[in-house]
């Protein structure tokens, strides 16, 4: 697509401005009428975005409205405290609001049981979220790039992923599903604008460039972290068989993402076929996702669409997937071969399926429904 | 599957021949009746191999009629020519036949054009295919294993394969097609045994164990290729995030075999519905393979089973794929993009695909199919 006068000093534009703005162009993101917050940690790779963002605006090549959100974690002390004053900081320089939100992730992680790096993500998906309706926005946009989409598909390699993992971040999701109506309606999307094509050395450049320098987090220095060992060590490594090993690996993740959204596709339509009706079922109560399923449908299928049917009946009837592993998946997988009924597959946390009668039937553990959680 | 006293003396079987039995029947492969031709270069892999079949063999566990293999590759001299006692020499220790084939893979690598990794694998598999017509084997069988298969996928992953080319070797496929009546007929099967499940620490602790010292080769130590140092620098450094890093490799390998079959059963079943009858192609003399196609029907489809479409319908049109790049094939996907007719997009070789009336044409470069060989 080349770049024409109408659109007003494009020509003008530096270069990572322009290779934004062509990427939210080939994504077919609005160019003008919406409200967007922007998410800014205060490192090279957000302050990049925001840099570039307020620069299309400013040529309006861009008419979005724009707003900068920060969430301070609570876990920095006064190192927290100065970046979020940095972060305001920027946005007044580039005349943008800016609304920061503080959260006690420590506390999060203990009361949910997650582990730091999960409840840090958690409370800032949801600050975001939250900050987004509060401003009408429909996107928020987040500073993934390139290098954190490799490094993402080589953790999900190591740790075993099929295609669904290793498609890595999506370019757009939903972020936050449609709400009661005095909570704002409508989704939010995420969307990520720098994944597909900036190196991590173009966001610093660019920042170097316009004279603006980011703010610096010792954690990403800390090889404790599973990420930053991938980032300091093994893409290195890869980059001596080929320089361009990080571009291989994000282009890897989008192919595979495509893969995925067929055969996600072909499963779900697996699934309506599959179900069987309430009369065979032959039960009362059977609640809304948990439906037998035709042995016969899911057998004739191919595994790699089957597998995807299962999980998504599973996700379904169980209410999420958590615990359950690849190894649980076949072991219900092997219920729909051979002829023979009477067979249990058994589930994290209790519940079970089970192969009767030609049908495979979802039992809830013990106390039902979350019982997955205990 | 348990294993029972019928089949004759498993319980007196090595773990490692349990474990290829159970493989072997895992995969459906006939116990009896067969005759199958192993693979043997003397390093552990092979060498392992062929034990653990001839332990089955002795206990009665598979009755499948065994004879050995070896390609002299004409690289290395004397030592190839040791190679190749030792292996008649294990052959003939275990009571089997064992065929030898010399080749001269320089001159065969000059000759295609090939490089020399590229001759050799050409090479053996043309020696083992015709050994296996010879002795009227059904199958090759060859001694890949698990941290083959986690090789293979890393090459390629830093390469940018997508899911074709992640899913690795497959454990089974077509070494060679119906041939002549006089040369025996039916397919030629090439299985490998060991590629699901065996590490290499386990063929050098069966070899041990068994009192046979392996050959070694000493390409395998030398850091000029990319697979050796995949195995001595890169899998290392993977298994510090995670000790079975290899098998979470292979399993993804297999997720993605499952998912590219689901996908190229599509794209084949699109191809055929996408295919212009011979009053709308307008024109005479199209080969067999290189209809055109109606861009409505190709834009409806899923990016992921468009691509393998358009992949399938290049190949047969041009022969093969050679020097096809990734972004060749996204310009002609760009051509089912948009409404607008009278676009072009050039292939390698000077073949051409254009969009005129709604369809697709494939254009041979000046000398036809076989340009791209130049």
């Amino acid at each position: 697509m080349s770049l024409t006068r109408t659109e007003g000093g494009v020509e003008r534009l530096s270069r990572f401005a322009r290779r934004l703005l062509r990427e939210w162009r080939r994504r077919g993101w609005p160019l003008r009428g919406e409200a967007a917050l922007v998410a800014v940690s205060g490192g090279a790779d957000s302050a990049a975005l925001l840099l570039a963002l307020a620069e299309l605006s400013g040529t309006g090549a861009l008419g979005v409205c724009l707003k900068a959100a920060h969430l301070d974690h609570g876990l920095r002390g006064e190192r927290a405290r100065e970046d979020a004053r940095w972060v305001e900081g920027l946005a007044r320089t580039l005349g943008l609001e800016c609304v920061v939100g503080h959260a006690k992730v420590s506390e999060l992680a203990s009361a949910r049981r997650d582990n730091l790096e999960q409840a840090a993500r958690r409370a800032r998906y949801e600050f975001l979220a939250a900050a987004a309706r509060e401003a009408g926005a429909r996107s928020v946009l987040v500073a993934h790039t390139l290098d954190d989409q490799a490094e993402t598909v080589l953790l999900r390699l190591v740790r075993g992923s099929g295609a669904e993992g290793l498609a890595g971040m999506a370019a757009e999701r939903v972020l936050d599903g449609p709400r009661a109506v005095d909570a704002g309606g409508g989704e939010v999307l995420l969307r990520r604008p720098l994944l597909a094509w900036a190196r991590r050395a173009d966001t610093e450049g660019y920042c170097r460039a316009r004279g603006v320098e980011p703010r610096t987090d010792e954690m990403n220095e800390d090889e404790h972290f599973a990420r930053v060992r991938v980032r300091r060590r093994l893409l290195p490594l890869l980059e001596t068989f080929n320089p361009r090993a990080p571009e291989a690996l994000a282009r890897a993740a989008s192919l595979l993402r495509e893969d995925s959204e067929a055969l996600d596709a072909l499963a779900a339509a697996l699934l309506e076929e599959a179900r069987a009706g309430a009369e065979e079922a032959g039960e009362k109560g059977i609640a809304g996702d948990a439906w037998p399923l035709r042995v016969g449908v899911l057998a004739a299928a191919s595994p790699a669409v089957r597998r995807r049917s299962l999980r998504l009946w599973l996700a379904r009837a169980r209410g999420d997937l958590r615990r359950l592993s690849h190894a649980h998946l076949v072991g219900v997988e092997r219920l729909t071969e051979g002829t023979r009924g009477g067979r249990v597959a058994e589930l994290p946390g209790g519940g079970r399926v089970e192969r009767r009668r030609g049908l495979l039937h979802f039992r809830p553990g013990a106390s039902g429904r979350g019982e997955d959680e205990t």
